[in-house]
């Protein structure tokens, strides 16, 4: 076993009690044998023989980092940092192995960081021994390794790195923690580019179910990295902006008493001796912020959808972006501020996450996402005559289906190129109860969705804030209106006229990408047959 | 009926099918109608006699905003704002019915606008007709209104109110949203001061109940304006301190396969034909996204714990500020980290929010919240001793209690002066399976727990991050192993050493204004008696 002595010195330890130290004892004899056996077994395999190690000091399996020691005084380096210390002293680096291979007295390692790379070299010399190279050929990929090294420059680029420029020239090697030799996915793989040119399909390519079984491992993939340091991106620009405009975060209850949007797709909660629902949108609790003063709200988490639906973009959980806002006299008002928040985070994405979106395109093909500024604004009766100029034949009153939302968008696209547009005055009788009647069509109603690349992210409309209304619509839906009591309560005592919507922000970042399933961006996706991981 | 007319202009109505227009015209007069008998009702309460009224168009009740018109030119100006305003022109103004009471020629109103109140006159005169002042004494408290008006200096402060330089000299008053007559609480009453001298009890009081059932009306009270803007504030210095450290935001799933957390506590969900439950904390995820590279993470987001506490701390869905960050020797590096966090939010709070812990101070008794830089680090043992030294009798290995916590707090208040502290090194047996145990001294653990004003606000570890060894903690805690199988599998391809901690966002706002009960500082919460609104 070679330990890394810098970090076992038992300087700084605590005094024990005696109970304590005896216990400690019996530990730390266990914890010494276990140790002496993975030492004995990792010496018999880098030794091969028995000739004597001059390098032995230099690597080995690190014991397991249990804080034992007061911090190190190694100074850690990151990859990307590296290239600043090139023909300098010599550095520690922490990363993975991404690859490894050992031929004769030389071993190539390359080291991964996230999304960065960097190859290693170890060649047997006065400062190290055959077994050595040996060792580190034989390291698990995707065990973490500390690296002494010193960066040098190349003469040749190397491509298959992110540091180009620069090779790191080992001089000691410690495990951190091993991989498993067989992994159930390979990284190279996983990151393949899809639109790779494999005519006669000798690429592997690692399915969609064994990349969310093995999920630890898929999200290692560059594009992965890229895919979700995105989606806090998207949630920040959307709480940064809407904080920019005066808005305050709130949060609701996620266990609800009563089905807030129907009863049919929501799931049921034991609660004590009673049930519950879970929230399928925050709706009603945001409109209460309102009637309570709030005047501006936005509030993100979870929803829950109990859809039996096994879509490229059905989630029966997902993260909700969700606003709601006082207006003065027009709900367009609003309608405005959501648009001028969509162009905003397009904006913020484009200018701050070029790197990210660059990634992602090496292994999709994701064509860059256009918006208007401001937003290209659709009536509903518009988007119905383009289908049917088109030649789809679709009702004045009827919801927009699946196809010809995506066929809409194809058509807005051509005519106006843009991804991004909204689409308003929805037909009322395809609304939710809540939604105000348009005053000037009653065929029609205060309320409007937006889309991306064709897909509808946001549904929105203005509220009915009158409660005798908002009860007249109620039983026109047939909605009981005793389970809804505390909400129609809620605008009793004095409501400013008000107006929001709810964003779907894996579908958004999904689309703003032009991926093809929104299980690529939720980390641990829910669906009708998923639970886990 | 006194209309609106700048509002009611038809200008820049869309055209509408003939079907539509039909339909329009039935609706129309039906609200015409409607309108008609609430004009009908407002003439003969504002008339009282049949006298002509010379500023009938001056008042009245506002038809419902179902956005009829195109955005109106009114420009509107806050409260705050008016005192720019002092001798100008006139200006709109909307907020609430705060208080106003009609005494012969004239009528005194205080306009409320969120936490910001100005005192409006109408006096019987040119403009202002008898019956409009009668109109404006009987709008009942808490509606909304409009009104045009000039602002005018006055001479001697106005103490009942914020603006107290300046009056509104009403012209136009226009009601937009009317409350009920009978209010179930005054916001008065929900807004005294606890502390005030009320030697006879002659001032009435608002329950915790009675607020919570009327939570829109108890909202609208200055203090909890202010405690739910800084709650708003504690998130975003949250994350956008983290962010400043290189942490990403993730989000995690809230429906999960099996009790993450051993099953005592959790809820079950009916999951299509299956059962699932509730997370009780985004633990696993969180680990899983350092096993994936994420480095550094956090997520705000519900977690839910069905415990049948009904105490003044529990709440069985609570808002979890969680974070977790891979190290490279020892968990202090988190522990420091995680210390310096609550310094910056402790700082952030002071610095951009004096005015809300003002406004929450003007109703409850707030000590300022002291704290230390950098934070106070005690071992589990040192508070142990610090007990025992104050004559209470607590094992080794034993819990805090709550009242030992407490005591606690004050011995540390009293020795260091902070309100917060960190107790570092708590005893093994009494913490999860997935702690990593103290390597130095087998009784204690690399765990730790923070503090305000004496209550536990984070707990937080090393985790275990080596597979082997997490199982055979897992065995020695008696769970089940196939049910956290996907968990240990994460650690499987190489794991670097972490550490994070969970925060209760409800009683990091409770404790740092010092409130007495975390049902404050949830807007809505659930407990296990309640569940609505």
């Amino acid at each position: 076993m070679v330990e890394d002595k810098e970090n076992s010195a038992s300087a700084g330890q605590e005094p024990v009690s005696k109970k304590a130290a005896k216990k400690q004892a019996k530990l730390a004899k266990k914890a010494e044998h276990k140790a002496d056996t993975a030492a004995a077994l990792a010496a018999n395999e880098a030794a091969g023989d028995n000739a004597a190690d001059h390098a032995a000091a230099r690597y080995g399996l690190s014991e397991m980092i249990q804080s034992k020691d007061k911090r190190s005084e190694r100074e850690f380096v990151t990859v990307p940092e590296l290239s600043a210390h090139v023909g300098k002293g010599l550095v520690w680096v922490r990363g993975r192995v991404h690859t490894t291979r050992a031929k004769g007295k030389q071993c190539f390692l390359i080291l991964r960081q996230q999304s960065s790379t960097v190859q290693c070299i170890l060649a047997v010399g006065d400062i190290i021994s055959k077994q050595m190279v040996k060792f580190a050929g034989n390291i698990p990929k995707e065990s973490i390794i500390d690296i002494q090294a010193k960066a040098v420059a190349v003469p040749t680029k190397i491509e298959s790195c992110t540091e180009q420029s620069l090779e790191l020239s080992v001089e000691q090697i410690f495990v951190i923690s091993q991989a498993k030799a067989q992994l159930p996915l390979q990284i190279e793989d996983a990151s393949r580019p899809e639109n790779a040119d494999d005519a006669e399909g000798l690429n592997i390519r690692v399915n969609q179910d064994t990349r969310l079984d093995n999920r630890v491992l898929d999200l290692r993939t560059p594009a992965n990295q890229a895919i979700f340091r995105l989606e806090a991106g998207v949630c920040r620009l959307f709480r940064d902006i809407l904080t920019e405009k005066g808005f305050t975060e709130i949060h609701t209850p996620k266990i609800i008493s009563a089905a807030s949007e129907g009863g049919a797709n929501v799931f049921t909660v034991s609660y004590f001796k009673d049930s519950a629902y879970l929230a399928q949108s925050p709706q009603l609790y945001k409109q209460m912020a309102i009637a309570a003063d709030f005047d501006k709200v936005y509030t993100v988490g979870a929803v829950f959808r109990a859809e039996d639906s096994n879509t490229h973009r059905h989630l029966t959980e997902f993260v909700g972006l969700d606003l709601e806002m006082a207006f003065k006299y027009h709900y367009h008002e609003v309608l405005h501020t959501i648009g001028n928040t969509f162009t905003a985070i397009f904006k913020g994405l484009r200018d701050k996450y070029s790197r990210e979106i660059e990634a992602v395109g090496q292994q999709y093909k994701v064509e860059p996402f256009k918006f208007l500024e401001p937003p290209l604004i659709l009536q509903f009766a518009e988007g119905v005559a383009m289908l049917r100029e088109a030649g789809i034949e679709t009702g004045d009153e009827e919801d927009l289906s699946t196809p010809n939302e995506k066929l809409l968008g194809r058509l807005v696209k051509a005519k106006y190129d843009t991804d991004f547009y909204i689409l308003d005055k929805f037909p009322l009788a395809i609304r939710p109860f809540y939604t105000m009647p348009d005053p000037n069509n009653p065929m029609y109603s205060n309320s409007y969705d937006m889309f991306m690349r064709g897909e509808e992210i946001l549904s929105g409309a203005q509220r009915i804030h009158d409660p005798e209304y908002l009860i007249e619509r109620a039983k026109h839906h047939g909605i009981d209106i005793t389970k809804i009591a505390a909400y129609i309560e809620s605008f009793r005592y004095g409501c400013p006229p008000h107006a929001g919507g709810g964003i779907g922000m894996e579908r958004v970042v999904m689309l703003y990408l032009g991926l093809d399933n929104i299980r690529k961006t939720s980390m641990f996706p829910r669906d009708p047959k998923r639970l886990t991981p």
